[in-house]
């Protein structure tokens, strides 16, 4: 099938993949005077008496925003705001089907940081979540950052913590299949924007200590020149060895690779540098940065792509549904490392030691099991970090 | 029964009064693709290419922003952002059961209005609509005017003009009783916020030569001191005798009154001294300015009142779900004086001169006849205005 020819005929039919219902029916005076005026003086005021309410009585509890700029849609690119509204829209679909979560699609139309801050802390009482989504880097680390710091309720930007929480998954089960424990790994990731940065952190705090990341001119180290703010940071606390030069250079001696760059970066002959049984998540969309049957010719152990129509997907959706359906559960204030960590390893939990293998890492997307096993560790970790309101 | 009590007991029950369904399933890897990546690139790249099909691939052809600040809400005054949303919430449900709109809540957390209107701005690529709430006088002037210079999507503060396209269908109906033709009444208008206001500008384009606003103080003329932008700006085109006192002095020899202010504050003298056969929409709520029985009493050929228990309500639920669905259907970028005027001719004309009588100047909120028959004038009006844009 042609996915995107047959996907803008049904978007015309479709018009629009989300829709506002009414919870209630307003068909007569008594209806219309208890959802409305002048019963609704109640329940508004019982929320100016007391903040907590709005997650009681309005759907504040169940609600998150999802929210571009539209500066990194997919790989299109910064392609405006209104142009990112079909993958908004998208994500609402799967935050409803996996997560029973209400998500609601907004674009914003700055690429000022302060005034995207700004605007979507302005709105965050209005809902007890912000999923931040296709926003370019390193403008994403800094609107995180801000919005962390002043809302009251989970920001989460997911093209970073949900493709790391995923990547986190696959890795503690990968580990068991190779019998090499993470921390004792080398890995390059190849791809240094906003999924790249925030795979290191997550795997770094999973006990990871060796990590290169690689961008366009090759290895990132503490000093190198030209570094963006984000990669500035990540310097100093990767690339322990100050290793230089290209992927082809600084693969080699390693054990994990994780592509979130390129079509075709990534050659037989780099994967043949690496240590024995070596794992390969190549993620670019739609052709990975290698394809699956030339990573396991050239001895890769075990190969993972963003791809359903191959093995081992790392597909977001295995992550962000759970984690707010944990998240909302208990009224979280933020998502803390230890409930991306807590989200990882209840993902891998559902791959039992009987199925696990080379070609079987992660749970397959339409698993019923995963809202609930994730929202679980989510909500548990959340009231052990004391995140959790309720 | 006792509304407020029952109301909030609901309101623990429905946890919020909107919900956002998705419009398609995703329960295969076919579905998936097509609603998502790969599949969504293709919308996206059209609406890029032509910012228009943002109405056609997207829910923004149908979706309407309901945004307040919480500083006037119903008669509570500022109670603040997140307790406005239960009313926020009521609105968005009779917009979907009035108007088919789908419309969503916002409560913005500012007072100042450059910021305030650029948070509207900035989200407003998401709607096809916005209908700002409950914003207080006279800051909701100001914001109004400054999103409608800005924003190619209608902005609409129902407060204003849904109140006024009422008041007007209710005066022209009146005017059929009484054989008074508006132009040639005189009229006095209690009450000088949001829709006192926009009361007073619609009556004027409908033909009233002779209105006087009052507020607490008393009638507002040109010169008067302490009035604030709105009241100065309106004492240069209202009261053209430049009377001066209180309601009691200036209500004298009037044909009309409208209360948009506070219970029990006409009195039965009053009306005693306007012209014969007056007409009294006295709107407080929940209490009017003088309870119908008692302005009967005095005189009043016409009552109507804010209340579903008397008869002519005033309700602008008449006007809003109409009003949008037509600008919507024709894609209008503003809402003009022209379509507001249509609104309530068409509200008027719902009910027929046989039926016409002094109880039944308005036809009843669940009249199914309302939204199209709104939806279409104002329709035709957008066009003639050159608003619409399909």
């Amino acid at each position: 099938m042609d996915y995107r020819k047959e996907s803008l005929k049904l978007h015309s039919q479709w018009k629009g993949k989300v829709e506002v219902i009414a919870r209630t029916k307003v068909d007569n005076k008594d209806a219309l005077s208890l959802a409305y005026t002048p019963g609704v003086a109640e329940p508004c005021l019982a929320i100016q008496k007391d903040y907590n309410k709005s997650w009681e009585l309005t759907r504040r509890w169940n609600m998150v925003a999802v929210i571009t700029d539209g500066s990194a849609v997919l790989g299109l690119g910064d392609i405006g705001p209104e142009a990112g509204m079909p993958v908004m829209e998208g994500k609402c679909v799967l935050f409803k089907e996996f997560g029973d979560v209400d998500a609601f699609p907004l674009c914003v139309r700055t690429k000022d940081v302060d005034e995207f801050v700004q605007t979507v802390y302005n709105i965050s009482g209005s809902f007890g979540g912000i999923n931040l989504e296709d926003i370019a880097a390193p403008r994403c680390f800094e609107i995180e950052d801000k919005l962390k710091k002043i809302c009251d309720i989970p920001v989460f930007h997911d093209d970073q913590h949900g493709t790391a929480v995923v990547v986190s998954a696959a890795l503690i089960n990968a580990s068991k299949i190779t019998g090499k424990p993470i921390k004792e790994c080398k890995a390059v990731i190849n791809g240094s924007g906003a999924a790249g940065i925030a795979i290191a952190k997550l795997l770094m705090t999973l006990g990871l200590n060796d990590v290169i990341l690689c961008d366009r001119t090759g290895a990132i180290y503490n000093g190198r020149e030209n570094l963006n703010s984000s990669k500035a940071e990540i310097a100093e606390i990767t690339n322990i060895g100050k290793a230089k030069g290209s992927l082809k250079d600084v693969i080699a001696g390693t054990d994990i690779f994780i592509g979130v760059s390129a079509p075709g970066v990534l050659t037989e002959d780099m994967i043949k540098t690496m240590n024995p049984n070596p794992t390969v998540l190549a993620m670019a969309n739609p052709t990975p940065e290698i394809m699956p049957d030339a990573a396991k010719k050239a001895g890769a152990r075990i190969v993972g792509t963003g791809r359903s129509d191959f093995p081992n997907q790392i597909n977001n959706v295995l992550a962000f549904p759970g984690i707010f359906r944990g998240a909302l559960d208990v009224r979280a204030s933020s998502i803390t490392e230890n409930m991306k960590i807590a989200a990882a390893y209840a993902i891998a939990s559902l791959v039992s030691a009987e199925e696990l293998n080379e070609e079987y890492i992660l749970p397959f997307a339409f698993d019923k099991r995963i809202k609930n096993t994730v929202a679980q560790a989510v909500a548990q970790a959340a009231k052990k970090d004391g995140a959790a309101k309720i």
